[in-house]
């Protein structure tokens, strides 16, 4: 086989592995899952806001240090000199495409974090990048859906004092946005058709993990090391766990001793107050997470909440509670939380902060899974994609001349109309029979049978009757305004 | 002044240079603008599509050659030591964030075009991305809506065939779908509050221009470069206008002359078949531009439309008709045409295509100057997001203690109740005066009084009356549904 030439063959150009052509009804899916996100944001309160699609790359290596530039898209502007200069000379781009969204949203918050509203509740849903080998579940180009609450709902000067009351407050005020966001995530899941059956929100707290590492006697230098062993637990053999274990000096079964102390207590009804003068509950100061259940609970949610101190979470930048959408036992969905210090590592106020982000890959995939992923003619309908009218003639020439204008009059509506998504055959065939069924295929709302110059009979589809009388062209929008 | 380091400083990362961070009221606009673009080409029956950000730099290159890569932003993995190896060798990467859409289209039809519908009505808005120097009305990260037409509503055998016959009804076809793109251009314009006087569509005709051409006796030779000059006349001093037109050969006021004959003769009620056999039109062959012209008045936007022949459009593939939308006699705000080679270019079967493209920077500015962006409250109501309850109590503590529940109870819905778009305060105050307020502020179509652990008074915001009677917090949820 010879490569096909540039001048002489067609150009059968393939999209980036691990991206995807959407047609039609894979537009549609994601139609349908960004509305239904962006549906449920807004019900709970998330104001949309969004940022650019590349960044700077200092962006992202200010908390991950240049490395994480390997597992990224590099971008360049091939119209500066520089900038291609530089990446000759270092194989370093100075933008990259966005991994994910916390930075850009810590960047725009401290940007201006004095005008903002607080707590400040922000949602987005849109493209990230990741320069992985692409597998099930994984893609190059995929979508993502982030809630953050920034900030807290008691006064900021109590936000990082010291004095033991203000902390209280801290601590319940953090147990309420946690809540809210896990809450919104929830609504989603629901939204979608998934049950506690199905998925469940994993959550944990960093706190406590390193109270437990203390008082297991752990050096603070290896905490960090086992919280990434602890992360990828699921997808290393368990000898290999095991190994990593001995040489971090983690004993395991211990960890998941007082992590049953913990949970068990939990379990007993929510009994706060008096746990926390428990000498295990003061030992390990789990108090957050005891918050968080009461919050939980307090929001109707618990059936889908599940206390796993196992929880860790890769990134470095989470500090308290952390939160995985865990689907039948093993894959993540989403995961999130709390990163109380980020906001000032990008030059703001130092702000308490929790949000959560979602990928559509995974999501896509369980949903398939469990038979949840709407397609054909539903699908057409949950995306609002169903026609209002089908407009067609009876084959008579002074008919068949209106169906165009009255098709383009039809859609633009005007005055006090607005206008309808109206369709008509682009086929050859005249025969009202096969045009009827066409716009049954299509899903439409009514049939509009053009009779001659000036008027039209029209079948209501959902009855599947004829309004009985003949219609004027004239009044033909008002009349099925009317009946809508 | 010191550079700040990495390790003391706080991190002041700007967004990179002529892209935009959406606060709320940005992105409502963006939904906003965005949501008319979606609705009014579902009216018009477009689907859906869309393709990845980045594409392999060769999509681009096929259609320019490899100069086009310096005008774009270009992409590799950071993670595959072969693109980084490139990318330093060669200061040329193997993918570009995408600056139009048409290429994906094109191969993304050419993929599937057996087993598309005929014609394939297909639209997309996103992020397009230009490595040009921002200023006002050009950003390098910006938003576009695409609408194309792809094929013709006859069979496909004739869509190539050179039989007069054939020729006849395959240009008739073409002005049909062009037509249908030109009308839902239109319709968007108009549903933004823009009027003829504010936006015209100046549509002209590769074509015919080439035969004007033919006709003046320049070589084919300096076609192209008379067109790119036609296209760059606004951005032209006279003076240089007139000397590249000398350098060419071209007598633009010879071409003026004719252009006045074609025009003039479509003013003249559009008698088109007389005009077919008249001497100038044969002579021009402008019968394609007369074609179109019928057809704009079958669709009722005679109003909106301007033939103007000195429309040329930059791009090479355009064959035929080309428009674009001037806004005040200057600013363009989108512009499209016929490309009938495209696709085979890009492997898949010869076919006619027709679409446009407007960008969301230059008509937002529009917008603005006409005082027809929305803003404030009206916008937050046109994009969805006024609450539809805002929750508060009486300050009694037992109502109190019931705010967060019941915010979540409503958010969430169930069984036959669908999830409502709930708020409550996160102020520290107790008063109902202003947290009735701030109900109004945020424009909350119901605000929910508890009074009790049990139950609630309710005020309807718009009539401002309160409800008569006491609602059980178990029934709130159903009677807000049944009132709204």
């Amino acid at each position: 086989m010879t490569a096909p030439s540039r001048t002489d063959q067609p150009h059968k150009i393939q999209p980036p592995r691990g991206t995807r052509d959407l047609y039609p009804a894979e537009a549609a899916r994601r139609r349908w899952l960004t509305e239904r996100w962006r549906e449920v944001s807004v019900r709970h309160g998330f104001e949309e806001v969004d940022g650019p699609t590349f960044e700077a790359s200092d962006l992202y290596a200010v908390k991950s240090g240049d490395g994480i530039l390997g597992e990224l898209f590099q971008a360049f502007s091939g119209k500066s000199p520089d900038e291609v200069e530089q990446v000759k000379d270092t194989g370093r781009a100075p933008y990259a495409l966005r991994p994910e969204f916390t930075p850009t949203l810590a960047r725009m918050y401290a940007a201006k974090a004095a005008g903002l509203p607080k707590p400040c509740k922000w949602f987005m849903a849109g493209p990230f990048f990741r320069a992985e080998r692409p597998q099930r579940g994984r893609l190059r180009e995929f979508l993502q859906w982030n809630c953050d609450v920034l900030g807290l709902d008691i006064p900021t000067e109590k936000w990082n004092a010291e004095d033991a009351e203000s902390r209280a407050e801290v601590a319940e005020a953090k147990a309420r946005m946690d809540a809210e966001c896990i809450a919104c995530c929830v609504a989603d899941l629901e939204s979608l058709g998934l049950a506690p059956s199905d998925v469940s929100i994993h959550f944990g707290s960093r706190d406590v993990v390193t109270n437990m590492l203390n008082e297991m006697e752990i050096p603070e230098s290896r905490h960090t090391q086992i919280l990434n062993l602890l992360d990828r637990q699921s997808k290393l053999a368990p000898k290999d766990f095991a190994a990593e274990c001995d040489r971090l000096g983690f004993h395991m079964h211990r960890f998941q001793v007082l992590q049953g102390i913990c949970i068990d207590a939990m379990k007993q009804g929510f009994p706060w107050i008096g746990l926390n003068s428990d000498e295990h509950a003061v030992t390990f100061d789990f108090k957050s997470m005891a918050l968080l259940a009461t919050e939980i609970e307090k929001l109707g949610i618990t059936a889908w909440c599940k206390p796993d101190l196992s929880i860790a979470r890769g990134l470095a930048y989470y500090t308290g509670t952390v939160f995985e959408v865990i689907a039948d036992g093993e894959r993540a969905v989403a995961g999130g939380g709390r990163y109380d210090n980020l906001i000032e590592l990008f030059g703001g106020p130092k702000t308490p902060a929790v949000g959560f982000a979602m990928g559509d890959v995974v999501l896509s995939l369980l949903l398939q899974d469990k038979g949840l992923m709407p397609s054909g003619d539903e699908l057409m309908g949950l995306v609002g994609q169903h026609p209002d009218v089908f407009v067609l003639s009876n084959g008579d020439e002074a008919a068949e001349a209106r169906v165009r204008p009255t098709v383009a009059a039809l859609r633009r509506g005007g005055e006090s109309l607005a206008g309808l998504h109206v369709r008509h055959s682009y086929k050859a065939t005249k025969n009202v029979g096969k045009l009827l069924k066409e716009a049954a295929q299509q899903g439409a709302r009514f049939a509009v049978i053009i009779e001659d110059a000036e008027s039209c009979s029209v079948k209501d589809t959902r009855t599947n009757e004829q309004w009985p009388d003949k219609v004027p062209l004239t009044d033909l929008h008002a009349r099925l305004a009317g009946a809508m």
